[in-house]
Protein backbone atom coordinates (compact mmCIF):
# COMPACT_ATOMS: atom_id res chain seq x y z
CA UNK A 1 0.00 0.00 0.00
CA UNK A 2 1.25 3.14 -0.84
CA UNK A 3 1.34 6.65 1.45
CA UNK A 4 -1.59 8.77 -0.09
CA UNK A 5 1.21 11.70 -0.42
CA UNK A 6 4.42 11.75 0.25
CA UNK A 7 4.96 14.58 2.74
CA UNK A 8 7.09 17.27 2.19
CA UNK A 9 7.49 16.88 -1.87
CA UNK A 10 5.92 20.16 -2.10
CA UNK A 11 7.72 21.69 0.41
CA UNK A 12 11.41 20.78 -0.91
CA UNK A 13 10.41 23.43 -3.45
CA UNK A 14 8.89 25.68 -1.36
CA UNK A 15 10.29 25.19 2.17
CA UNK A 16 8.54 27.84 3.92
CA UNK A 17 5.28 26.27 3.27
CA UNK A 18 4.32 24.51 5.99
CA UNK A 19 0.92 22.45 4.87
CA UNK A 20 0.30 19.98 6.73
CA UNK A 21 -1.40 16.60 4.56
CA UNK A 22 -2.18 12.82 5.38
CA UNK A 23 0.24 9.93 4.71
CA UNK A 24 -2.75 7.15 4.32
CA UNK A 25 -6.36 6.77 4.10
CA UNK A 26 -7.12 6.01 8.04
CA UNK A 27 -4.43 8.29 9.61
CA UNK A 28 -5.92 12.16 10.63
CA UNK A 29 -3.70 15.06 9.31
CA UNK A 30 -0.33 15.14 10.72
CA UNK A 31 2.07 18.33 10.60
CA UNK A 32 5.62 16.92 10.28
CA UNK A 33 7.53 19.34 11.91
CA UNK A 34 10.95 19.43 12.06
CA UNK A 35 10.52 16.67 9.48
CA UNK A 36 9.00 19.64 6.56
CA UNK A 37 10.85 18.83 3.32
CA UNK A 38 13.59 17.45 4.40
CA UNK A 39 15.33 15.64 1.86
CA UNK A 40 16.49 12.11 3.57
CA UNK A 41 13.01 12.15 4.82
CA UNK A 42 11.44 12.17 1.28
CA UNK A 43 13.98 9.93 0.18
CA UNK A 44 12.70 7.54 3.30
CA UNK A 45 9.31 7.60 2.03
CA UNK A 46 9.65 7.07 -1.31
CA UNK A 47 11.99 4.27 -0.91
CA UNK A 48 9.44 2.80 1.46
CA UNK A 49 6.57 2.92 -0.90
CA UNK A 50 8.40 1.64 -3.61
CA UNK A 51 9.76 -1.38 -1.54
CA UNK A 52 6.02 -2.03 -0.28
CA UNK A 53 5.30 -2.33 -3.92
CA UNK A 54 7.65 -4.67 -4.58
CA UNK A 55 6.72 -6.82 -1.40
CA UNK A 56 3.06 -6.75 -2.98
CA UNK A 57 4.82 -7.58 -6.59
CA UNK A 58 7.01 -11.09 -4.31
CA UNK A 59 4.21 -12.03 -2.30
CA UNK A 60 3.08 -15.10 -4.46
CA UNK A 61 6.88 -16.18 -3.79
CA UNK A 62 6.66 -15.37 -0.23
CA UNK A 63 10.14 -13.25 -0.71
CA UNK A 64 11.70 -10.06 0.64
CA UNK A 65 13.24 -7.68 -1.36
CA UNK A 66 16.10 -8.52 0.47
CA UNK A 67 16.06 -12.17 0.04
CA UNK A 68 15.62 -11.22 -3.41
CA UNK A 69 18.65 -9.26 -3.74
CA UNK A 70 20.77 -11.59 -2.16
CA UNK A 71 19.48 -14.46 -4.06
CA UNK A 72 20.28 -12.25 -7.40
CA UNK A 73 23.97 -11.35 -6.39
CA UNK A 74 24.66 -14.92 -5.00
CA UNK A 75 23.73 -16.41 -8.24
CA UNK A 76 25.77 -13.60 -10.29
CA UNK A 77 28.50 -13.99 -7.93
CA UNK A 78 29.66 -18.29 -7.98
CA UNK A 79 31.30 -18.76 -4.52
CA UNK A 80 30.78 -15.65 -3.34
CA UNK A 81 31.77 -15.33 0.74
CA UNK A 82 29.13 -14.89 2.69
CA UNK A 83 31.08 -11.73 4.44
CA UNK A 84 31.47 -9.98 0.84
CA UNK A 85 27.64 -10.43 0.05
CA UNK A 86 27.10 -9.01 3.40
CA UNK A 87 28.84 -5.97 2.78
CA UNK A 88 27.86 -5.75 -0.85
CA UNK A 89 24.58 -5.52 0.34
CA UNK A 90 24.80 -2.84 3.27
CA UNK A 91 22.80 -4.62 5.85
CA UNK A 92 23.88 -5.43 9.44
CA UNK A 93 25.62 -8.70 9.99
CA UNK A 94 22.83 -9.98 12.68
CA UNK A 95 19.87 -9.36 9.98
CA UNK A 96 21.97 -10.52 7.19
CA UNK A 97 22.98 -14.12 9.09
CA UNK A 98 19.02 -14.64 9.46
CA UNK A 99 18.24 -14.03 6.29
CA UNK A 100 20.49 -16.59 5.15
CA UNK A 101 19.56 -19.11 7.94
CA UNK A 102 16.23 -18.90 6.34
CA UNK A 103 17.07 -19.50 2.57
CA UNK A 104 18.87 -22.08 3.60
CA UNK A 105 16.35 -23.81 5.68
CA UNK A 106 13.94 -23.07 2.73
CA UNK A 107 16.17 -24.93 0.64
CA UNK A 108 16.86 -22.24 -1.90
CA UNK A 109 20.87 -21.69 -1.08
CA UNK A 110 24.09 -23.64 0.52
CA UNK A 111 26.83 -22.25 2.16
CA UNK A 112 30.22 -24.68 2.14
CA UNK A 113 33.66 -23.84 3.59
CA UNK A 114 35.79 -22.30 0.59
CA UNK A 115 38.68 -24.86 -0.97
CA UNK A 116 40.82 -21.64 -0.71
CA UNK A 117 40.28 -20.70 3.14
CA UNK A 118 38.06 -22.87 5.50
CA UNK A 119 37.20 -20.09 8.01
CA UNK A 120 35.16 -18.89 4.97
CA UNK A 121 31.83 -19.88 4.05
CA UNK A 122 30.89 -19.57 0.21
CA UNK A 123 27.07 -19.43 -1.28
CA UNK A 124 25.35 -21.00 -3.68
CA UNK A 125 21.58 -21.16 -4.87
CA UNK A 126 20.27 -24.47 -5.14
CA UNK A 127 18.37 -26.09 -8.10
CA UNK A 128 15.32 -24.64 -6.22
CA UNK A 129 17.13 -21.22 -5.70
CA UNK A 130 17.32 -20.85 -9.37
CA UNK A 131 13.84 -21.49 -10.30
CA UNK A 132 12.54 -19.00 -7.41
CA UNK A 133 14.90 -16.53 -8.75
CA UNK A 134 13.80 -16.84 -12.44
CA UNK A 135 10.29 -16.39 -10.93
CA UNK A 136 11.20 -13.17 -8.89
CA UNK A 137 13.36 -11.67 -12.15
CA UNK A 138 10.19 -11.63 -13.77
CA UNK A 139 8.35 -9.94 -11.43
CA UNK A 140 11.08 -7.58 -10.73
CA UNK A 141 11.28 -6.66 -14.64
CA UNK A 142 7.73 -5.73 -14.30
CA UNK A 143 7.91 -4.04 -11.01
CA UNK A 144 11.39 -1.95 -12.59
CA UNK A 145 8.68 -0.80 -15.62
CA UNK A 146 6.33 0.46 -13.83
CA UNK A 147 9.09 2.55 -11.80
CA UNK A 148 10.89 3.95 -15.44
CA UNK A 149 7.45 4.58 -17.23
CA UNK A 150 6.84 6.74 -14.09
CA UNK A 151 9.95 8.56 -14.28
CA UNK A 152 9.43 9.18 -18.21
CA UNK A 153 12.47 8.72 -20.91
CA UNK A 154 14.45 12.12 -19.48
CA UNK A 155 13.50 11.51 -16.08
CA UNK A 156 15.31 8.02 -15.56
CA UNK A 157 18.83 9.50 -16.46
CA UNK A 158 18.03 13.01 -14.29
CA UNK A 159 17.59 10.31 -11.41
CA UNK A 160 20.26 8.25 -11.59
CA UNK A 161 22.13 11.85 -11.86
CA UNK A 162 20.82 13.44 -9.23
CA UNK A 163 21.11 10.23 -6.36
CA UNK A 164 24.83 9.88 -7.55
CA UNK A 165 24.62 14.08 -6.63
CA UNK A 166 23.22 13.46 -3.69
CA UNK A 167 25.97 10.23 -2.37
CA UNK A 168 28.77 12.03 -3.18
CA UNK A 169 30.72 12.59 -0.30
CA UNK A 170 31.98 16.22 0.35
CA UNK B 1 30.32 5.33 6.46
CA UNK B 2 29.56 5.45 2.47
CA UNK B 3 29.41 3.31 -0.20
CA UNK B 4 32.37 4.24 -2.45
CA UNK B 5 29.89 4.15 -5.52
CA UNK B 6 26.23 3.35 -5.66
CA UNK B 7 26.01 0.64 -8.02
CA UNK B 8 24.13 0.80 -11.86
CA UNK B 9 24.28 4.52 -10.85
CA UNK B 10 26.09 4.56 -14.43
CA UNK B 11 23.85 1.60 -15.84
CA UNK B 12 20.35 3.15 -15.32
CA UNK B 13 21.59 5.49 -17.91
CA UNK B 14 22.53 2.97 -20.09
CA UNK B 15 20.86 -0.49 -18.93
CA UNK B 16 23.44 -2.46 -21.54
CA UNK B 17 26.45 -1.66 -19.44
CA UNK B 18 27.13 -4.26 -17.63
CA UNK B 19 30.27 -3.20 -15.49
CA UNK B 20 31.02 -4.52 -12.36
CA UNK B 21 32.05 -2.29 -9.21
CA UNK B 22 32.93 -2.43 -5.63
CA UNK B 23 30.33 -0.95 -2.84
CA UNK B 24 33.17 -0.66 0.20
CA UNK B 25 37.12 -0.70 0.74
CA UNK B 26 36.86 -4.31 1.75
CA UNK B 27 34.73 -5.45 -0.63
CA UNK B 28 35.75 -7.40 -3.74
CA UNK B 29 34.10 -6.17 -7.21
CA UNK B 30 30.69 -8.05 -6.92
CA UNK B 31 28.70 -8.37 -10.17
CA UNK B 32 25.20 -6.64 -9.67
CA UNK B 33 23.59 -9.31 -12.12
CA UNK B 34 19.48 -9.06 -11.79
CA UNK B 35 20.02 -5.73 -9.64
CA UNK B 36 21.72 -4.25 -12.13
CA UNK B 37 20.80 -0.38 -13.02
CA UNK B 38 17.47 -1.26 -10.68
CA UNK B 39 15.96 1.73 -10.19
CA UNK B 40 14.65 0.29 -6.02
CA UNK B 41 18.22 -0.86 -5.81
CA UNK B 42 19.71 2.39 -6.51
CA UNK B 43 17.17 4.41 -4.36
CA UNK B 44 17.85 1.80 -1.39
CA UNK B 45 21.44 2.15 -1.92
CA UNK B 46 21.35 5.72 -1.96
CA UNK B 47 18.61 5.84 1.01
CA UNK B 48 21.38 3.97 2.65
CA UNK B 49 23.82 5.93 2.17
CA UNK B 50 22.51 9.22 3.36
CA UNK B 51 20.54 7.44 6.44
CA UNK B 52 24.43 6.17 7.13
CA UNK B 53 25.42 9.39 7.51
CA UNK B 54 22.44 10.52 9.51
CA UNK B 55 23.62 8.13 12.13
CA UNK B 56 27.03 9.48 12.21
CA UNK B 57 25.94 13.07 12.96
CA UNK B 58 23.00 12.08 15.40
CA UNK B 59 25.79 9.97 17.40
CA UNK B 60 26.75 12.08 19.96
CA UNK B 61 22.96 12.24 21.05
CA UNK B 62 22.81 8.14 20.39
CA UNK B 63 19.48 8.74 18.68
CA UNK B 64 18.57 6.90 15.58
CA UNK B 65 17.01 8.78 12.30
CA UNK B 66 13.42 6.87 13.60
CA UNK B 67 13.81 8.19 16.62
CA UNK B 68 14.49 11.51 15.29
CA UNK B 69 11.37 11.74 13.26
CA UNK B 70 9.06 9.78 16.10
CA UNK B 71 10.30 12.59 18.37
CA UNK B 72 9.71 15.51 15.53
CA UNK B 73 6.70 14.20 14.93
CA UNK B 74 5.05 13.87 18.90
CA UNK B 75 5.94 18.04 19.04
CA UNK B 76 4.54 19.01 16.51
CA UNK B 77 1.32 17.02 16.75
CA UNK B 78 -0.03 17.50 20.39
CA UNK B 79 -1.61 14.17 21.82
CA UNK B 80 -1.29 12.34 18.73
CA UNK B 81 -2.28 8.86 19.18
CA UNK B 82 0.20 6.24 19.25
CA UNK B 83 -1.59 4.20 15.94
CA UNK B 84 -1.56 7.39 13.68
CA UNK B 85 2.07 8.40 14.58
CA UNK B 86 3.17 4.90 13.48
CA UNK B 87 0.77 5.09 10.32
CA UNK B 88 2.67 8.60 9.46
CA UNK B 89 5.99 7.37 10.12
CA UNK B 90 4.78 3.91 7.74
CA UNK B 91 6.64 1.63 10.13
CA UNK B 92 6.01 -1.80 11.23
CA UNK B 93 3.76 -1.95 14.68
CA UNK B 94 5.88 -4.40 16.31
CA UNK B 95 9.47 -1.93 15.62
CA UNK B 96 7.42 1.06 16.46
CA UNK B 97 6.11 -0.47 19.90
CA UNK B 98 10.18 -1.05 20.94
CA UNK B 99 11.03 2.13 20.05
CA UNK B 100 8.61 3.79 21.84
CA UNK B 101 9.68 1.56 24.63
CA UNK B 102 12.92 2.54 24.32
CA UNK B 103 12.39 6.53 24.58
CA UNK B 104 10.14 6.10 27.45
CA UNK B 105 12.34 3.98 29.17
CA UNK B 106 15.01 6.90 28.31
CA UNK B 107 13.01 9.71 29.76
CA UNK B 108 12.39 11.02 26.21
CA UNK B 109 8.44 10.60 26.39
CA UNK B 110 5.42 9.71 28.13
CA UNK B 111 2.55 7.71 26.81
CA UNK B 112 -0.59 8.24 28.85
CA UNK B 113 -4.75 7.34 27.94
CA UNK B 114 -6.47 9.97 25.69
CA UNK B 115 -9.08 11.96 27.72
CA UNK B 116 -11.47 11.18 24.79
CA UNK B 117 -10.99 7.59 24.72
CA UNK B 118 -9.15 5.62 27.20
CA UNK B 119 -8.42 2.54 24.95
CA UNK B 120 -6.32 5.44 22.76
CA UNK B 121 -2.58 6.24 23.98
CA UNK B 122 -1.62 9.61 23.04
CA UNK B 123 2.13 10.93 23.32
CA UNK B 124 4.25 13.38 24.46
CA UNK B 125 7.68 14.90 25.07
CA UNK B 126 9.32 15.36 28.06
CA UNK B 127 11.61 18.29 29.27
CA UNK B 128 14.66 16.54 28.23
CA UNK B 129 13.08 15.02 25.25
CA UNK B 130 12.62 18.56 23.84
CA UNK B 131 16.13 19.25 24.64
CA UNK B 132 16.99 16.20 23.18
CA UNK B 133 15.01 16.76 19.92
CA UNK B 134 16.56 20.45 19.60
CA UNK B 135 20.20 19.45 19.53
CA UNK B 136 18.79 16.76 16.88
CA UNK B 137 17.10 19.21 14.65
CA UNK B 138 20.57 21.26 14.91
CA UNK B 139 22.11 18.17 13.77
CA UNK B 140 19.83 17.69 11.24
CA UNK B 141 19.24 20.93 9.34
CA UNK B 142 23.34 20.73 8.70
CA UNK B 143 23.00 17.35 7.49
CA UNK B 144 20.23 18.73 5.34
CA UNK B 145 21.99 21.38 3.99
CA UNK B 146 24.86 18.87 2.96
CA UNK B 147 22.56 17.41 0.64
CA UNK B 148 20.86 20.36 -0.80
CA UNK B 149 24.28 21.53 -1.74
CA UNK B 150 25.10 18.18 -3.41
CA UNK B 151 22.03 18.43 -5.51
CA UNK B 152 22.28 22.29 -6.45
CA UNK B 153 19.92 24.77 -6.72
CA UNK B 154 18.01 23.38 -9.75
CA UNK B 155 18.60 19.59 -8.54
CA UNK B 156 16.34 20.29 -5.58
CA UNK B 157 13.10 20.72 -6.78
CA UNK B 158 13.77 18.21 -9.87
CA UNK B 159 14.85 15.48 -7.40
CA UNK B 160 11.42 16.49 -5.45
CA UNK B 161 9.41 16.09 -8.66
CA UNK B 162 11.18 12.62 -9.52
CA UNK B 163 10.16 11.16 -6.01
CA UNK B 164 6.76 12.39 -6.47
CA UNK B 165 6.14 10.87 -9.64
CA UNK B 166 8.13 7.51 -9.05
CA UNK B 167 5.59 6.47 -5.88
CA UNK B 168 2.35 7.66 -7.67
CA UNK B 169 0.65 4.92 -8.22
CA UNK B 170 -1.00 3.80 -11.93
Amino acid sequence: MLPKQVPGVADLSNPTNARVRTVSQDAPLVNYGALEGSVGFLLRCAQLAVFSELVDAFAPLDLRPAQFSALALIDANPNLAQSHLCAALNVQRANFVAMLDELESRGLTTRRASTQDRRVNTLALTLEGRRVLRRAVTLHTAHERRLLKRLGSSGRNQFALLLAKLVASN
